[in-house]
């Protein structure tokens, strides 16, 4: 297992007139989470795409909302690596608030596309090189 | 079973680097094509809120991710109930292309707030009323 | 001059905590205004991009706030063209409530890139030839 | 004259396909400067909202945009004051990239407006005392 903690303050253009963060705007919170989880390997997902030709596209996105936030609160976006990705990896998503209250949760799914011939790919090795100690079985 | 098609035009704003409709994205077409259907009753999602003193905030969301949307592309969000609405209201919903090829499905649900006390009641009557003609049950 | 309008429905999550539509959000609808505007010329940005090679980056933008919109509105965005663009493109940017009030005026200077040597350029002939009949000048 | 910093990374989902940072983004990343000048004044917005019944509705916004700004980058806003706010409060804002060049320059003028009576004031003197010790004039 793999977990990484990020912080995000709610913009206030993030918010709607019901006074929450938009029930749309989660989908990018969970795009800082895995960016951070990916850059606190040492590596960044810019560079899988700049460097390694590898866009990661989103097969499915799933979330439940359990408390909204507000504008101004820093909530806390924690992503969960539960298994070594193959084919596909998936993100477990919690948000919480700053009372460590749960405000979301979900997954999002996503696999790996090589630019340059377009065609879907196994985890490129530098990612999984990176997350293997994590996911090392007992002897 | 109700179900109500609208059109939305992709915007530049919209894509992202990957040159496609950014995943993110896809809860605010799913929001436009509720609120067009509820306005195809007769009713209008903004007159629910201002006049009944009901918000609607999402409970769950699911989508899935089939093929890209790209800018400019007008596509055809389709908004079905499949049952009358209780507790929850459940939108199930397709987004196609423009030669008819599915890109995105999945559903929203939605409970009901009465704004005055904030707590969650049942599916105000005046949208009950709307649907109930779609949902009879034959005799 | 060109002029050119099309209709936009303020979203949900186009709203602020203010109630209003969010103020960062007017840019995006400037770029439906001249979108549409282009479109309405028998040309469409996207080719400008994909068939002509040509990007249109924003130079500079200005924009007043004279009375917010709100949710569900469909607002008018008139685009003008006010000379024919040279090295630089300008449009002129009014947005209007339902009854014709003025809600919004700016403008938004863009220039041409050609996509291939990333170098600035004229006016694309392809755009100037459409606009060329609404502007000539009495003999 | 009252200066901060505050940094953002661009995230994904505000690119466009251009691979830059949308235009219209960048008036969200003015109103996080402004913000965050406020908090390092000892107050937040939010506050001011929801304390002093104050809200503050944009008036005019004008930028040049000089560098596009890219996926991952962290940008440095900084936002000034250079005058003691009265009717109107105005930020004076630039945008610079990693090796400190600049990106986007602007400004964004507001007004004050008391939510229970929703009229224009003068600014806050919770506000304004902050700010004083920074506007002294010399002896």
């Amino acid at each position: 297992m793999y977990t990484h903690e990020t912080k995000i303050r709610v913009r206030y253009g993030e918010t709607d007139q019901m006074g929450y963060l938009y029930y749309g705007h989660y989908a990018q919170y969970y795009e800082v989470g895995r960016a951070e989880m990916i850059r606190s390997l040492g590596l960044s997902y810019r560079a899988l795409e700049e460097e390694h030709g590898v866009m990661m596209p989103v097969m499915t996105l799933n979330m439940r909302f359990v408390r909204p936030a507000h504008y101004d609160e820093e909530v806390t976006v924690r992503t969960t690596l539960r298994e070594l990705p193959s084919t596909f990896i998936t993100f477990h998503m919690e948000i919480f608030n700053e009372v460590g209250k749960l405000m979301n949760g979900g997954s999002v799914k996503l696999c790996f596309v090589e630019v340059k011939s377009n065609k879907t790919i196994a985890t490129p090795s530098v990612l999984l090189d990176c997350l293997k100690p994590y996911f090392t079985s007992p002897a």
